[in-house]
């Protein structure tokens, strides 16, 4: 390793001129200093920073699954860049207790200086959503930030481009496995499944600690789930779903991702599972995020308008949910059934399912 | 310090034999052993720990509030008390990580062997829940744990005793603050919401970043910002708000904890503010719980029934904000007025604020 | 899924009968009823339950790997397995920040009463400490504690018995990719090193910001990573290392768990290295959790006597690091060369490391 | 409010522009863009980030504490800043888990291009330890950082400031309460340490668990108690150890700590004892954060030379504790004794530690 780098020090790699010289309290300039403005701007900016490292992670991530092919490498790298994107999502969420060292009082302080400037003018976290894949169509609607003409496009833009989603669930529908010879998953899973709910009913009508209209209430529950998987045999039925905005994922997707978490053991799909996994971790760590966030919204300034002008924590509770992006993932437990009651793998199968080396 | 004690040793101290012999796995004793239940127990055994000390740390505020008169000592201590108790929830959250590491399919390992046993029957969190101020009536409806009929019992009687809310709210009632000679808080008070509602106004007409539909909905919001404030100046309308289950905090008490909020900075209100702050902390935290538990159940086992034969995270999703205590404390923000907005105290109850001793 | 089990109640399930009746403070039984004792009791009842959870783990992982042979599926279940211990142990840290709601002067009001208890008595983590791979030899010692007779047996047979570190080193020392036709890791690696080694020097040589009695200095460490290396090389250093007590791990083990690191990318060692990683993630998380305690230790009692007469904090710091059991995995980086350096796989190999089943 | 401030926007008021525009890859620049680096950037700009708004806060706390005379207000004020602190310290803490998904492998990609930045040239951090009281003397020797001259000179200037640590001293010094008509605190304290240490020898004489080597052992280590005792009661002794560099705190304010922690029961001394506590969190939360980055490193490089030339993590180790400033505050518990020892207040003067207005 020959060197011919220059010596780099510290404040210069990290350009610490620009970063720790870019906090200007308004209420010092306006010639009132209210001592913790400086807090709130420097956790603001710290979320910045943060947002900026999640879309490094996705756009690598994105850009794997975005090639022709995903070998299992790529799946081990894309799992181990998300695992660290809901590291830093932990940070988000426990940054809001530096920001709840604010009293509401002291935040009056302050406060009418920001007008209209709002967290939801975040340019870089609506990028993020549309990322992961939040159509515009689904997002909460009356909040429109001002932004900068060059974010606005690159937002419209990012809208249009593959996001997270798309690409994950391309990547699922050329999953190889549901159409193998000697096994086929959809008919064995139907029937394993007709099994169980003829049990469960059998455990309803026969819990002796309902009341009878405990009882009929889990019946018409149980015929609902029912229903549910119905959906899940039958193509034309999961058609209309999606069209009706009930389910996302397109029919062959699901069936994968559900074949991926019942046979998760196998060798070949571990990490394949590990990646579902922590698509939804990203997503539950969003949700909580976004829900700590409106109620400490309310607790700040409680039900009058934000400085953006907005009934801020309500708009945010909105958010809270229905900007959740893996949906049909997060509700995949609806259809895993037991591993006692999970169809055999033919031997053959299982062995290519395996290693090329054998380390026994 | 004689010692008449006798050794004691660390296992019997801690009942270790009683404690560590209680985990008892069903799926072993049906001969199908789970690796992941005793992860099951042995969570839901620590939650149930940390129950009991919550009720030990809420009985003896309880207690020292239910007293006659209550002194700033008091005040003090029951304040470390509820700091430690949201030291303690901030672990029921953290152990959720614990309970996620167990995977939906590792779950129905042993699911079925626990029908119908479900958290929903803990008799030490309802109980916690009625310590706290939860009313029968206000509960979310459609679960009738089967619980001991002594638990039975003590759940009803408890309702009816004096909750933390109550001697909390006759507590308030009795600060001398409200009524000095020489200072009339609540006229002040409106005197100066006036001023500062008429500001925000002007700030929503001459926000040039409003689209005109904007800002007919921001007038419209401060309208009901108005209305607020009047039910605040106003007592008819307060109680009638009280009878309409909108606010649970009288009229004098709502008043007190408001004047607390904007004269922290006095001496003598600094442990009367971080009490009523630590009331809003424990609440938040357990609707924080509720809600991350909500999420954890509805991804563990989807959208079927839970083991108590309930649609549990749906049940659980109600209770988060229903079963919240102190929403009052919690929405006080909404009355808050700048420190510059702030009537001044004469000079002479300043003075009387502070504490007898000067050490400057 | 027929249905012949009884139903099953969650207080009997858990029986916190047993469970809610083990804690009795002896400063109430003394007539001095010490309020913080329940804290002091519940928090160390939550601490052994945890432990018994984490001796499950372990043992389970222990049982997976003393078996002759250990199949991928397996390690992908020891890591999940290892997983979740890593993340009681972040609670167990976690609940430091309960106890140390308590002051030293409210456990002065019971201290007293339990003269000679203490912490270091607990038996499961000292079985916890043999499990993973703590020596008698190797304990701090001066601590006798006193257990029952049967605890006192299980604790010496548990030394006996492989631990986890010799199973895992009898697990490293059988991978057959040291040996493979066509290459020979061990060469293919020295050769690496030497080169990256003078590219070392020529950095410190050239580096202009240094003075000459600091470059002189790194000098001097850069020839002490040279016999580091050297160890590594030659199996007779290597052995005398192992004899002086300053490496643990054999010859072999250590260099297949080199190759783990250095080829993690490839399909067949990402749960190796996964596994490996988790290892040394539980044990710096022990030695966190001995650090916070030894400190939490000396701010509640200073340098006084601990209950069970020792000078706890002392001991508890001497263990930190002391006890800890992968020393030689968490040194391993030491040993790491940066991927451009890496002697890259002859093709064949590469294939045969990958799966059966191309997905791409 | 009239509002005569211009309308701001988000991304303007936390100056994006130039803070998502500071993270610049060298290994980008040289060609060969290792994708980790934008983390390692990231998360040492967050850490900039943190310490500046760390400084802003002692710097306030120091400016309150600087003023001749320091009313009860300003230590509640301090408290509040102090807690904050404690907060950001956390997320300091946390955030070494974000830098943990950085493999040691993936660190190599990158980081010959750092040489010789190093974390230990943190300008900030530097200034921070002189803030609370680090004198140079005591600084772990081997670092000299190369900073830029406006920021050597700062460092100097810094040191010759009153830090944190000085100006707690005088205020402690200041405290009214050891000099009382009617109560001579020295002399109470003395006569019941004399009582409570003759019990604890009691105690260990009639312990019948221990060995004789171990009673004799606990012997001296009671002598070295009563040493450390007789010290606190003898100034002359106090001052060598002061001299000696065993003690740093001066002999009234060591008395002064001692009555706050003692009665701080009393209204009075309830924000003191406060303040006084967070100190002692503030420094464990720093000592913690230096335990747990020494941790990292040795994880990360091993023992190997660090990029700024340094064997990093033994420097880190060092000066985990040689770098702690109260000490003598962490190690106050020594010389606490039972509130059943305490000598009870007079009636008068308890009196007069209340508020003025009597609430009751």
């Amino acid at each position: 390793m020959s060197k011919p780098y220059p010596p780099v020090y510290y404040a210069d790699y990290l350009q610490l001129d620009r970063l720790l010289s870019a906090q200007t309290p308004l209420s010092a300039r306006a010639g009132r200093p209210a001592h913790d403005e400086m807090l709130f701007i420097v956790v603001h900016q710290a979320y910045e920073l943060w947002f900026k490292l999640i879309l490094h992670e996705l756009d690598s991530v994105l850009a794997l699954f975005r090639a022709g092919s995903v070998n299992e490498q790529d799946v081990g790298v894309a799992a181990a860049r998300l695992q660290r994107v809901t590291e830093i999502q932990k940070i988000l969420i426990d940054q809001l207790r530096v920001l709840e060292t604010m009293t509401p009082l002291d935040f009056l302080d302050f406060r009418d200086y920001l007008v209209p400037a709002s967290g939801f003018q975040s340019f870089q976290f609506r990028l993020l959503e549309n990322r992961l894949g939040l159509k515009p169509a689904l997002r909460v609607p009356g909040f429109h930030p001002r932004l900068a003409p060059q974010h606005d496009a690159e937002l419209r833009r990012s809208a249009e481009e593959p996001s997270l989603f798309d690409v994950v669930e391309r990547w699922l529908e050329r999953t190889p496995f549901l159409k193998l010879e000697g096994f086929d998953f959809r008919s064995a899973y139907r029937a394993a499944v007709g099994t169980m709910l003829a049990g469960d009913e059998q455990v309803i009508r026969g819990n002796p600690t309902l009341t009878d209209a405990e009882r009929a209430t889990q019946l018409r529950e149980l015929e609902a789930t029912r229903e549910n998987f119905a959906a899940l045999h039958d193509r034309a039925v999961h058609e209309r779903l999606v069209r009706e905005g009930k389910r996302r994922l397109s029919f062959e997707a699901t069936h994968a991702a559900l074949l991926i978490h019942l046979y998760r053991d196998q060798p070949i799909l571990h990490l394949p599972f590990r990646f579902l996994t922590l698509l939804v971790d990203v997503d539950e760590l969003l949700t909580t995020w976004r829900y700590r966030h409106a109620i400490m919204v309310h607790r700040m300034i409680g039900t009058r308008i934000g400085t953006g002008g907005s009934s801020g924590h309500q708009y945010l509770k909105d958010t809270t949910e229905q900007h959740r992006i893996f949906t049909d993932l997060f509700n995949l437990s609806t259809f895993l059934i037991p591993r006692s009651a999970l169809p055999a793998l033919p031997a053959g199968l299982k062995e290519r399912l395996g290693f090329r080396f054998s380390t026994t």
